[in-house]
């Protein structure tokens, strides 16, 4: 791994030029805070947090339209979308310092209390997805930068992940900026920019769907200054339907959470949350349709859970009997986890607790991962949207890998944990992406 | 397996609510018909043979007029999609109960013969293609549900197949109701709705292409209301060349098969379909291109052929010799087949006839099936529809997979079998794939 | 095997039919001209060194408007096209001739020369390129057609590659014929008809950015005859950045080389590369954004090229103790090669220089080969464009590569390259692709 070293020598030794806009010793925050630094690019992606202005040539206070003034030369794109959204029509028009400051050098970004100073109800309906827990919008931010497994994890990929869990942070990740225009947050590639991917595969969910190949079709034309109402959209978009009326609170429908966790059903929570999905299915279909397709997609989530169950169980069994490796004790503890250091302790799947296993694991929990993260969510999503081929790709996904596995666990056994056939080793164990974060998170 | 099993135990539990509209001891249909059930979603997807009308809240026997007025207030999408429809346009005007009935407790869907009525020339078409066989839209249903492996199948498996192979059954796959515009119908994405995923990616290929690009760039301002004649459109679409001057049959000029079948590219009839081609692709392009282009498909057919071929001979003398597993005598023979109840008899591969096979297999032949029915396609879709760089990829993997299967193959020879390093076991042999379907197919 | 040489023999049948226009001793160009023949499907990607004029059934010699009287009829669409043109437009028309000739017997087909004539400063400009090397449009055939590895290639891949290639031998691969509208080469799909799929997935990247979600958005309605000048564009598209202003030279700011390369990103000539973006950047966002993301890039580079250079040492180790297999000797040389003959040479990677290799290796090779070429250059395209979340799954894949191969190798030393277990057989060794290929290149 010297080579790899090397680079990574001459990565560090960029270092410190890399903290632009931050201090060198800027902190994390939260529990966590003392045992990471956030990333130079944080300062974009939580800019109420990280954000520190630059000392720039330009000095001065300046009141909006000289600032207009001197940005139609320097970045007239941004301009032109100013002047023709909302904000420059109305009276007073919304200028430049009411969300940057008038001082040049001390100009700010804004975050979502910025925003709600004007929209007080928009950032309440946000604020209030706090009490479904979390996936939700509102704690996508916390619940990264303060996760335990982040502060392990490699920086490029953090950043990677900010990128998109900044919806929590600013508005402009569904309201591009600077014309912030509802119509464009309507769009479906508004949600989009961020719900791709293999964990949150929602563009091809909907695009592979007949509502999304109708909105393929005909949606460049459609007037989307029409709020999110019945009647109003021929086919629907991801916001009609979990921003209906676009309320900006996007939790209260979370039936199947994501994918993520084995749920109950027909608990009474649930059974209200299925109301508010057959009340927004019936704005077009019979009202009797919908309740068949969440059958299906209840039994589609039973027979995941059956399959991710099975090979969890399998895993935990080859743990049990010492045959899974590394081990706790091979692995190293997450830097800011001294009981983990004292008294190692084995772990499996995401839920036990040590995410970041997933980075420096043998090849089995590594499928395993991917089976869960990956090839369950797109067969969760492919259901949910109305995409059954989809759905049954990802499934036979699930098939192979829990066959292979299935397959492993059994040479390993009848080797008594010989690994020879099993690719056990993990690749970072003492590479760079441990030894890296051990010392820099 | 427990887990899996408490969790289809649970989904048992549901079953009964699960029949919404069907009766419960509704039964499916033709040869096969004793072993199977239909889906509860099947009165959606074939409603002239399933749908039964739900016992609503409203009563009464209604004209046209005192639907509209109702339903603009309960569904108003459909009613302004009907009120832009020819159907509304027309004198006098095609009104609801043409297609549903009037009497509100009985209620209809449509089938292709409600729509013959008027449009009974498509109707012929899109029947004339059943004289050539499978895949076709006019049989796509009926070789569904009338498939011994069909029968087989998980159920939700099934639902997720019959969603698209409606095509034979409802127009509405294309023409989305109750707007029913050809300008919808003309456009890539009707079709690409179903023909897209693994075994059919034409959505991949022809976006992919330098005819679908140009759509993609230009196609949202284009007049769809003009005929897919030529000099009416600027680039292809799926529908200009399978569908030429709008004829619904649309298997007349298919001389490769879907790719799936090996051909003879130059028998007589071949020779008359490629001249159908050659005329198609002369509404542009200089009359000597198309062969050329041919020829290079031709051969990248052959290519494959000879990589499937090679594979599949290579399994059958695994299977010859017992190396095989599981064997036909540890594999469930189909519910209904008592023949091979008495006498298994081993198969490889689609043709020989134990399609569900392959959710009961091991590894070895599942992969061969995915390199048959996945990238061997994505290699012909690719190549048929002027996107090579796709067609080669898909050819990489069929090495790929070959040259696993190839080592897989020697290392269980020279262990005369031995399992260990091979993985042989099919996860659902005794799991609930083979013990639901067996119970309730 | 056989059988796929039987269809071997069966596609050589039909090989004399298929030198269309080509004569049948055509001949390749270049330093290696003597080793292979053009593909028939040459003379449309290469117009200008293979184009032979039909003899068709029209004789005469036309001008224009004769030519465009006819083809009205032929191929109206091309008419349209053209009269839609700017060369249908100017004071005199630029009419068939100019570029076809007038003789029906001899017609040609347009090279960049051609264009040149009237276009000089665009010639100009792409022929600037040549002096940055290769990756490079200008480059980009003659780096294909006289390249010792493409002799090797089976010719279905070549004639795909060359599809692409082409855009160093015409120019409708952007400006589609007969319109040839700047205002069609600058949306996004002209450049991605040919940058895609894994070696250039550059269209994953940006459409997964934010830029290019907002062109899915609203870019069907944009004003494309714009400029590509600072504020004309809401976003950019692919050649707002790499072809600034209209400059049709595309390598001057190409610091990280395609990411093929493993490069020093602070070389004298990388600064300027990188202040040249950095202005490009400046156009819409503040000028000290950019620095921090080339930083991020550059850090992920060098992450990937540490996985790579890892795996590139593990094989080159396994290489020199003889336990990579096959050897060079067990692998037949390049057909020109008589210096590979006599003294067959070791090499791993491609620039190694036996990218041919590629097609006639063990698994650990291709798999080494794929992590390359198809896992790094997404996790490059995603970092530079904006798409973290693709970035960090082709990391993944790169991880689990790495892994698994380092795997292989210690299953390979532990059994002193015994090959139980590791798929170390080229299935085409013996095979059609070098048969065919040591034949017929």
């Amino acid at each position: 791994m010297r080579p790899a070293h090397l680079l990574l020598v001459a990565a560090l030794f960029w270092t410190p030029t890399a903290w632009g806009g931050l201090p060198e010793n800027a902190s994390g925050v939260g529990e966590h805070a003392a045992h990471w630094q956030p990333d130079p690019l944080h300062e974009y992606w939580d800019p109420g947090t990280y954000h520190r202005p630059e000392s720039e040539a330009v000095e001065g206070v300046f009141q909006g339209e000289a600032c207009l003034e001197c940005h139609a030369g320097v970045t007239p794109g941004l301009v032109k979308d100013w002047r023709a959204s909302r904000h420059a029509q109305v009276e007073p028009p919304v200028l430049c310092p009411a969300c940057h400051g008038d001082d040049h050098q001390k100009l700010t970004f804004p975050t979502p209390q910025t925003c709600g100073t004007c929209h007080p109800q928009r950032l309440a309906q946000v604020e209030e997805e706090k009490q479904y827990g979390f996936p939700s919008h509102a704690l996508a931010m916390e619940r990264v930068v303060d996760a335990k497994h982040f502060a392990d994890k490699p920086k490029a990929e953090v950043a990677s992940c900010l990128q998109c869990h900044s919806v929590a942070t600013k508005c402009d990740s569904c309201h591009t900026r600077h014309r912030f225009d509802p119509a464009e947050a309507r769009r479906p590639e508004a949600c989009l920019t961020c719900h791709s991917g293999p964990p949150h595969p929602d563009d091809e969910a909907y695009f592979a769907s007949a509502h999304g190949r109708k909105y393929q079709k005909e949606g460049a034309l459609w007037d989307w200054s029409k709020p999110l109402r019945k009647g109003n959209y021929a086919t629907p978009t991801c916001a009609y339907c979990h921003m209906k009326d676009g309320n900006h609170q996007v939790a209260d429908k979370a039936v199947w959470k994501f994918g993520i966790r084995e749920i109950n059903p027909t608990t009474a929570e649930n059974e209200i949350k299925r109301k508010r999905w057959r009340e927004t299915c019936a704005d077009c279909h019979p009202p009797e349709v919908a309740p068949e397709f969440f059958r299906a997609l209840d039994q589609e989530r039973a027979t995941a859970w059956g399959k991710l169950n099975t090979v969890e169980r399998l895993l935990k069994s080859l743990r049990g009997d010492g045959l899974l490796r590394p081990s706790a004790r091979e692995r190293p503890p997450y830097p800011m986890d001294w009981m983990a250091r004292l008294f190692p302790r084995e772990r499996i799947g995401f839920f036990e607790g040590q995410a970041s296993a997933f980075y420096n694991v043998g090849a089995l929990e590594r499928d395993y991962f991917e089976m869960w993260y990956f090839d369950n969510l797109g067969a969760y999503k492919g259901m949910a949207h109305g995409a059954g081929e989809m759905s049954q790709r990802f499934h036979q996904r699930m098939d192979a890998a829990a066959q292979s596995l299935g397959a492993a666990a059994e040479r390993l056994r009848s080797k008594g944990g010989e690994t020879s056939g099993i690719d056990w080793k993990p690749l970072w164990l003492e590479g760079e992406y441990t030894r890296f974060n051990r010392d820099h998170n």
